[in-house]
């Protein structure tokens, strides 16, 4: 679609927010994955910085990612991540987001899907099981089991379509399998819920595949790595 | 993106579930837009027809939309529609989803902010405000408070924008706006929260602009019609 200029390539883009977020980790995978240039600016969240003015002129609902190139300014991770590989497609892994219409109709399909059937239910577990411990808020055990069931109800659709294709939108690794990544990587290593993913064995398998990309090994080591 | 086939403008695509849902209206939405020929076929939910084992090998999450051509079966409706406009790019309303990647992109980002943002809230309320006494279930009011809430703060954003451009993504209408009618015609039309929209007075001037398009009008006439 887009025509990648030259200095598409080279002029980095940038990214605003922590990597231990799991919208601004899924952006940063992308952008791995198409060799693209980037520059990540600090947002801290502790101190409310995006809730500042300036920051709400680039993300109005006062998230985190906010992205910006020569072009344009973004946010919503997943829209983030369409265009990243739509301006960059004819660089690193060209096949993120497809090479042709059936395929990146697929590739949408479970874009979708985890955005509206995996995502709720793992946000809402993440947020409970690894992040209010450290925010001293305490658990809701109510939360917790519901969406348990919830998240494994979806992951059950999930191993038996990996249990029919190598990857959600079909034999190669797209962005719809990338897109799953930042809530899986906190649930299978941060909690005591990896048995959802690891008890599946073509969930398993296709956890295994996907997180051990060089791409999404080096976004957990920048989500380790204490900021500068 | 596609190249559409002769074949593709003149047989029609099915679209299986009910016109009352909102994620089988937005499709709809989207395929009148496009001038493209459907057909709709009843799935009757009351009778579980949509966890029947036929139906799963369509739609593996059991809901309602699932979408099938000649190429290819989907479901997530906001891939349907993103489908739909690139196999019939070259007929009907062709701004739907952009026609440079700039623009495709921004409207990527509004539907990413509806199915991210604006529906969650939404939809909770439209099945406590619409759905539940229909079904006899009772209401909980503090699932419609905390909503209404948050579609508050949603609409706070919205309003800011839709006074910076007529369209969600631009000065045209596309798929970022029409995502947003099927929660937004039940909650503006179905309940006692049209002051959410109608309060605010870009968010009012752009429902009334977004809602009284013609392939919308044809829909909610759907809606209103007796199954045959």
């Amino acid at each position: 679609m887009a025509g990648a200029t030259p200095m598409a390539a080279t002029t980095p883009v940038k990214v605003y927010g922590p990597p231990l977020s799991t919208a601004v980790s899924r952006v940063l995978a992308c952008l791995l994955e198409k060799d693209a240039p980037f520059q990540l600016i600090p947002v801290n969240m502790a101190k409310g910085e995006h809730k500042s003015p300036d920051y709400l002129k680039i993300q109005p609902f006062g998230q985190v990612p906010a992205f910006q190139d020569q072009s344009i300014n973004l946010f919503e991770s997943r829209a983030i991540c369409r265009y990243v590989c739509d301006q960059y497609a004819s660089q690193g892994y060209r096949g993120l987001y497809g090479t042709n219409p059936l395929v990146k109709a697929s590739i949408d399909q479970w874009i979708e899907a985890e955005g509206q059937s995996f995502s709720p239910p793992s946000s809402l577990l993440v947020f409970q099981l690894v992040f209010a411990p450290r925010m001293k808020i305490k658990q809701d055990e109510n939360v917790i089991n519901q969406n348990v069931e919830k998240l494994s109800k979806v992951l059950d659709v999930y191993e038996k379509r990996l249990g029919e294709s190598r990857f959600l939108a079909g034999d190669e690794f797209t962005l719809a399998d990338l897109s799953h990544l930042p809530n899986a990587q906190y649930l299978v290593n941060g909690t005591d819920k990896g048995e959802l993913f690891n008890a599946r064995k073509n969930v398993a398998r296709w956890w295994d595949e996907i997180s051990t990309r060089d791409s999404w090994k080096k976004v957990v080591e920048m989500q380790n790595s204490p900021p500068a």
